[in-house]
């Protein structure tokens, strides 16, 4: 038997299929989230490579921003739940989830057996999240994934002041007017999302092992700012991208043997 | 005798020479702001629509964001007292002030004898300033000017939920994507600053009579979408935009004349 985890986001939809012992047996990202056939994309590229047919799924569970329009599952559960159970399926001392997807940042505090038991949400304001990365990725003419090799770079990061992305954006640009170096504003960058998202896992508090899931994850640069700003080692769990999906699959697989813990 | 006001903003650098009875002898504007020869600039034009030589002024007084890197004055002022100086000289019966500048947004309570005594200021988030309303006209390939007519074209208001200037854009974009009339994008825009800007103006409070000041003053979209939410009448002193530079003006006034009163 199979279980299909669907995690419906707001620029990306990702699938992750499970096998009875929990393993995973495909995994799959579209980047194109709500609002788009991304998901349903995403669902046949991830059939396809584990070879078995949608009817052959046996619970299918959605999570993401967009859950609510996907139209073929068996539950929707919420992001926090599927990231946590994710992540904890994967890294289970992990006490602190912190998570910067496309358009949003979480931090969640996670018990010994894996239940979430706090949470704090920026989903208002574009900076501290991927929406600031992208943003200012644009203005550079860079990819995002570039920004990595950028910030590693940098021997002197340059320094934004404002904490709004639009008032960023300003300063990004008179910045590289001004002649400093591609690889110093990418740092100066990286270093405020670390900045301003950390005044958010401050209201929650770092309980160890800290990890962090999402998008953003593979950045990084975000990630080296993130820990000398928390002062702490981050722990990424593989494919960091896929952890709502996972948890979403994980969900399923306990739909159907009649475990549910939320 | 004359007296010069110099008013340095963000965007705009603006000028009134005023003489020994406190009447307004010229007035210059000119489009360009702090860490520019805007100031310079602005000067000189004062000084040849009122025919005065640099040298026959007796007093200066510079104001605005910028008013610290103006060379050649004889006190700097805040804004928030020029501004309110300013406002109470045209408009006596003011008891609140609000202004939205091009990148801030500040509400100020006004006495019977024109002193400020409380105030906020929003010159953290884009949100709600002028600073948003240059993001959605550059979508809308508008000028900020023509963004009234627009709004008073409007039969169906759009309507934007986030409150992030960065993610508005994004649903000003889809909103235009999917054929909502441009009339009615922009009055859901002039709604948004309004709505974002009452928040702020609740912290302080309310007693009319209510003026406005500052560059969006200009814009009757704005101010008749914050007059239904705030449902009040708004006043708007005759050249709202000049009414910090009006105030330093005094203020020199006032420090030729001995009397000084912040
Ligand atoms: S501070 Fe900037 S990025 Fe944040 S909500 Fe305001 S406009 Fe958006």
């Amino acid at each position: 038997k199979s279980y299909l985890g669907v995690d419906v986001g707001s620029t990306t939809s990702k699938c992750v299929v499970i096998d009875d012992d929990r393993a995973i047996l495909g995994m799959s990202l579209v980047t194109e989230g709500i609002g788009t056939e991304g998901s349903t994309k995403a669902v046949s590229e991830v059939l396809e490579q584990v070879g078995v047919r949608r009817e052959d799924i046996s619970k299918t569970v959605a999570t993401g921003y967009g859950r609510k329009i996907f139209p073929d599952s068996d539950r929707k559960v919420s992001e926090l739940s599927c990231h946590v159970k994710g992540v904890f399926s994967q890294v289970p001392e992990a006490r602190t989830l912190i998570d910067i997807g496309g358009q949003d940042a979480k931090v969640m505090s996670i018990t010994e057996s894996g239940i979430m038991t706090n949470f704090q949400m920026n989903d208002k304001c574009a900076a501290g999240t991927g929406r600031f990365l992208d943003v200012m990725a644009r203005i550079l003419q860079l990819d995002v994934a570039q920004l990595e090799g950028e910030y590693f770079k940098a021997a002197k990061p340059s320094k934004i002041s404002s904490t709004c992305t639009v008032f960023s954006e300003s300063e990004v640009i008179s910045q590289l007017a001004s002649g400093e170096k591609r690889e110093d504003v990418v740092a100066g960058i990286c270093q405020s999302v670390a900045t301003r998202f950390a005044s958010l896992v401050m209201r929650v508090g770092i309980t160890p092992t800290l990890c962090m899931s999402g998008g953003v994850a593979k950045n990084g640069g975000v990630r080296d700012a993130l820990e000398k700003e928390l002062g702490l080692q981050i722990v990424c769990p593989p494919n960091a991208q896929y952890m709502g999906a996972l948890g979403a699959a994980l969900y399923a697989w306990e739909t159907e043997h009649g475990i549910i813990r939320l």
